[in-house]
């Protein structure tokens, strides 16, 4: 075969494959109900930018001789987040991250670094990528025993902290737990700080996802920095919705400039641990915090509340419990069979599983999904009785 | 003013906001030659990707209940990585990073956790990135001194190994330096090793830019897994392009499999640094090397070293003293003036600065630089004699 014709036949075989692809995430993206990621964006208007190889490269705020960056749009970004977590005397710093594990990943770094002998406590209920980035960072730590409905044990917490006072606590809060979103609650923790009499703490907020709802309902739980934290991650792909898994991490600057004094030493001042950071995330919080503003946000949240409401109803209506924490639009109910866990692609942990209802998921997608559920436990009780 | 005229100007302010940013993105591209960022490529076809929330969640080769995924894309390029990389006894397992700090931080991290009490070894033309990681993964380690042309000093490497001979040695081998890209010589380095009797040691290769060169030119230096490397790092927005930052890491299975093992007992399979990591990079990835294919990066890597020499020629007739390093298409020459550095982007350390012809960069553009240069410098020169 020439070779004109045989890169045709390869064009044709790769075009087919993209095609394929492009169908699964339409086909999937029908049935998306286990995890927090909002299918309702879109960005078309700055795909012009994905012509250029942007670099946000180190600290945001500071100058760079890469010029093909969007820190100044990255800077805006951190200052309205800075706002929603009640940052009122302009004292935290931040970037936007690849994600919640970065984001973690900086606070808890952070506090290692201020607290090299501090002992780090979180919950059994606290994401799985807190266990690998303790591991990394070689920090001491004891996971506390959580309530049943997600939240901390804060019996356990203030009996353990109590017999390790030599050590400062680095304390994980959970604004939102990952199975559960239950929101650890800051004036327990503080609380117990007080009275066991350790001023020498630090508290790293996990906000992943409720990070963007508590600043948009009528009674959140406390989370900000007015509540005691010092550092928080809220995950960017999580409610705004990216297709770029994203996040933004604050911390208050006057630690962070501890460890970017450490880092000038050894011969450098990027204060970010991803050095090259892409500049396109950003651009694409920017332009949802922009058009959707503080009012749309509110709709949003109330909405994704009602829906979660509703599927608690629904499940209700066909005997089965279901329960979310308050504000949370995380459903919890009994697991399915492992057929309909794919088929939805649901998220499970031990007997539970749970499906959230993000801003794309709308009442007739929860009737649809609850009569897949009601023909899975039927199956499965006959399968029973066979047996 | 009525709701929808307020809405409207602010659409308008920010139209008008992306408009100045995506011309600011159109200048600088065209005066970009200080950084290894291809400016040359077209992921247009691939855009509608970019409406859904996709999300390459933990190991790419284990399947997951996230559908939105695209772990097959992703592994296929893993595979073409190793091939380049001289795994041909396939014992490797990798992922696409975010780039490469992630990819050090992740050789490092399993180097550590294979070592403890390992002491780590790297050259003072080490990326700054390195020495972050360090810090953060608490290593030892220790400042090797440089040969002039950026290459790690043997002497200094086989005598400071040698008083700590009680340490595995965990050592980074540059594959292309950042200011200098010079290749460390992995036959020296494996030398030392068996004339100091360290049968445990282990190698991880920063190879971000050469990585992508080395295997398409005549006479290689060695730098994959038969030249003893345990791991390597590659960025895939230098040589390839990419508009965003990203990297792929490969590393031995067995190795890998060690810290998986560990991390199962924690409660989770997840290998990979990140948890959430974007499907984007490795569909952009698969499609250049899939269209590019082995003879189009030969073509291109000879255009880029024969753009270098030409740039050295161009500098020889102004006066100037320039050179690059065997197979490297970065051009080392005296610094000049900020305002230079600045206007072409210019990477500098100490008295020197370079530029770096990747395949964006056409002779005309280098024509144009030094021309500006020699500007430059006379007018330094002039003031000079003022002063």
């Amino acid at each position: 075969m020439p070779k004109d014709d045989t890169d045709k036949l390869f064009q044709s075989t790769m075009n087919h494959k993209l095609d394929r692809l492009l169908d699964r995430m339409k086909c999937n993206s029908t049935r998306f109900l286990g995890y927090p990621c909002n299918q309702n964006f879109d960005y078309s208007q700055l795909f012009e930018f994905l012509n250029y190889s942007i670099n946000n490269v180190g600290d945001p705020f500071l100058p760079t001789s890469f010029g093909l960056n969007t820190h100044d749009i990255e800077c805006e970004v951190i200052n309205e987040f800075a706002t929603l977590c009640q940052d009122t005397r302009k004292l935290t710093w931040g970037y936007v991250t690849n994600g919640g594990t970065e984001g973690n990943m900086y606070g808890f770094y952070l506090a290692r670094e201020l607290y090299p002998q501090g002992m780090v406590y979180y919950s059994e209920d606290t994401h799985y990528s807190v266990a690998k980035i303790l591991r990394l960072l070689k920090s001491r730590s004891i996971m506390i025993k959580s309530q049943s409905n997600g939240e901390i044990d804060y019996d356990d917490l203030y009996e353990t902290i109590k017999i390790h006072r030599d050590s400062p606590p680095i304390i994980i809060a959970n604004i939102g737990t990952t199975m559960k979103g239950a929101v650890d609650d800051l004036q327990q923790i503080n609380r117990i700080l007080t009275e066991l009499a350790l001023p020498d703490h630090y508290i790293h907020a996990d906000a992943a996802l409720s990070g963007m709802i508590l600043p948009f309902v009528d009674e959140p739980q406390p989370f900000g920095f007015d509540a005691g934290i010092d550092s928080i991650s809220i995950s960017g792909h999580k409610m705004i919705g990216s297709p770029i898994p994203c996040g933004i991490v604050l911390a208050k600057k006057a630690n962070v400039e501890r460890i970017a004094r450490s880092i000038e030493y050894i011969g450098t001042l990027d204060t970010t641990l991803s050095g090259s950071r892409n500049g396109l995330s950003p651009l694409f919080l920017w332009s949802a915090i922009n058009q959707i503003k503080r009012a749309g946000f509110i709709k949003i949240i109330s909405h994704c509340l009602k829906v979660a409401d509703y599927a608690i109803s629904a499940f209700k209506k066909i005997g089965v419990s279901a329960w979310r924490n308050k504000n949370s639009n995380t459903v919890i109910f009994p697991r399915p069979s492992d057929e309909l866990i794919s088929q939805w692609q649901l998220a499970v942990h031990n007997d539970i599983a749970h499906i959230i209802t993000m801003p794309h998921v709308e009442e007739a997608f929860i009737d649809t999904f609850i009569s897949d559920y009601q023909r899975d436990t039927s199956n499965a009780d006959s399968k029973k009785g066979v047996a």
